[in-house]
């Protein structure tokens, strides 16, 4: 909500202060039988819990209620940007994901290398799943298309996918698939909704006639659908709006993205949970603000795997303590959603927050869990809000009127 | 607000599940002393109780904090109707209230019969308020009144309480009332307060003259003045919005006649709770959504008759069986609003929420009552967003963001 950023704009103060928002991905859960107990109830977890008794909980919502996000949606909300105002297209989620640099005014797609049949109608939509290399190797070929005033990038993903970026001005991002969601029919043509979005859509053209050209004797992989059409959201920066130097220390390219795409600095977090504290700490003096991104809870939770949550809860517990030997002035623990085992994938379950600092107003909670932060002092809340608590707990925020 | 239902347009997915609104009128309440229990909580609701153990509570908020709706706002509001958006003017509501199908470009008028004098004035508001036999026949001589290019229905209401609806096309809605809320008097005339109401106002001129013509020697009713003249709100179709085939399941007019504002189907329900039931069952398998409305435990409250209303609370309870046995995937149970015995009136206490799902992250309620419901997992939440929570609960809402 830009009224929120007109809000922080005008009341942001430097202090020195730092602030560490360690994200559990789909970190809220559900106890697998009615009165159990959840995955992150279930887990041991004294360090998270020694912070839950010196600070506050509550349960936030990521949307609004019965929404369940994606990771795009999920994440804006934790820094701050109203999901239903700043909407991420999936091709731009895509190229994120492949940790490929946006700049303003691109327009990202993502691709499916499909098979034609003679008469140029789609046989299979997935390119009878090619393997990953083949994807290279047809990007690479892809990628060298030229096409007057725009450049072109193409990127593998994984097997048929692939992210195909367009970078030239005046751009829309409003162009219709060209999938048409079923085989025994030619792909659809480009369609823009909007004058601009129609210069897009003549590109896509163009750039879809000479890969029919190019790809003519690779099939299954003679041809591809676009999806996802999207310009990236014109997202005010973290910066601007907080007056923070802020930082991501993310392994997933995915996360790594959404925090640049707010105008975060992206950190080279290594591989491991061990490799992000390492990174965490030797950036310390540098910022104010540190996004650091845990994915097995989630992971572990689409799985269907509780057990493995747990343990994956545990081990996020176990490294805390390398970031309270840092000393921040606010800790926040949360998720981005609820990705409850019991449901294999994400969903709109509240999100359990932990934030510890000094001047939090105690709640009485002994445990991090989700019946703990139902009780807890910060009550239920939009995520969006979540900054405005850290920045207050961190004493970066002066009085609204006098 | 609209966004919601952009949102539910966007996200809604088919899966075959079925939710059901089971509405206990009023249903909120209040101790008769301090630290007593509430009508809820007094009465011994087993069936309620268990579903309470095995779901999550909650108290909504029909329109506002401090806000006691009338019966229009709080149901539009369980359907997930903003309340402040969608406004339902009184003659509507009069003219639901009598089973009266609106067009959508109708307008509905509540009219009074009065007494005038020899010289115009009013000098009853409620022409001695005649008997219901009496208002039905001077209804029946008015419904013949003819006006060139508009259709008139008349029908009588109760006592001296008719509705007037006016079929035809450019007819505004907002016209003021003629009843000058006073005796001594002449009626007012009614004024249109745009230019498509200046046309509804000039009909209900004609429409006046001849009245006072056609009831010259009816005194006591002699007149009728006008409130309330309103058009049917454009309301989003249910099925539209939430891709939900609904049935209302009610006794009285006026739940029904909300019921189809909003494009439910009405279904023949009997008189009795007992008849709902049977109703419900031999429905189920044609709905996916059903609005089981229960009158009775707002009525004993408007009576201020605590024992009354915990008794049709228990009544309401030993129905629940029978919902059960439907296996329905989403059960909840709630008010459109307060109504406390101890004020004798609909009041703006939060009321309490019971959804019933396998998917609940479950809050250790054991029993259903107002206090297990501020403890309760759905929190406080305004009463538009139930439909989000029960649409999710039944897994019928796709993934927001990717």
């Amino acid at each position: 909500m830009s009224g929120l950023h007109t809000l922080t704009r005008r009341l942001q103060r430097q202090n020195g202060s730092k602030i560490v928002l360690l994200v559990a991905d789909g970190l809220g859960g559900l106890p697998l039988q009615p009165g159990g107990r959840t995955e992150l109830e279930t887990a041991s977890t004294p360090h998270l819990d020694q912070l839950a008794a010196r600070g506050v909980l509550g349960l936030s919502t990521p949307v609004l209620p019965g929404i369940a996000p994606g990771s795009g949606p999920g994440h804006l909300g934790l820094f701050g940007y109203d999901p239903l105002e700043y909407d991420i297209g999936r091709g731009v989620l895509e190229a994120l994901g492949i940790d490929f640099d946006l700049g303003p005014d691109d327009v990202a797609i993502r691709g499916n290398f499909c098979t034609l049949d003679s008469a140029g109608q789609i046989t299979d939509r997935r390119a009878g799943r090619i393997a990953s290399e083949v994807g290279e190797r047809l990007c690479a070929k892809l990628d060298q298309i030229t096409i007057p005033g725009v450049e072109v990038f193409v990127r593998a993903v994984k097997e048929y996918r692939l992210v195909i970026v367009l970078r030239g001005t005046g751009l829309g991002g409003h162009v219709q698939d060209t999938d048409p969601q079923a085989t025994g029919v030619p792909p659809l043509d480009p369609v823009g909704q909007d004058a601009e979005s129609q210069a897009t859509a003549e590109v896509c053209r163009q750039f879809l006639e000479q890969t029919r050209q190019i790809l003519v004797a690779d099939a299954p992989a003679n041809f591809l659908t676009m999806r996802g059409i999207a310009r990236k959201p014109a997202i005010p920066d973290f910066k601007e709006v907080y007056g923070l130097r802020s930082a991501a220390v993310a392994v997933y390219p995915m996360y790594r993205g959404l925090a640049r795409l707010v105008g975060m600095d992206v950190l080279d977090a290594g591989q491991t949970l061990d490799d992000q504290m390492t990174c965490l700490a030797a950036a310390w003096a540098d910022y104010d603000f540190f996004f650091v991104h845990f994915k097995y809870t989630d992971s572990t939770g689409e799985d269907g795997d509780f057990h493995a949550k747990v343990a994956r809860t545990e081990e996020l517990d176990a490294a805390v303590p390398r970031i309270t030997d840092l000393k921040p002035d606010v800790l926040l623990v949360t998720g981005d959603h609820s990705t409850p085992a019991k449901l294999k994938s994400h969903s709109w379950h509240p999100v359990p927050v932990l934030l510890a600092a000094d001047s939090c107003r105690f709640d009485g909670s002994r445990e991090f869990g989700e019946a703990s932060c139902l009780r807890g002092g910060l009550g239920q809340f939009e995520a969006k809000y979540l900054m405005l608590q850290a920045l207050a707990h961190a004493g970066r925020l002066e009085k609204y009127g006098a």
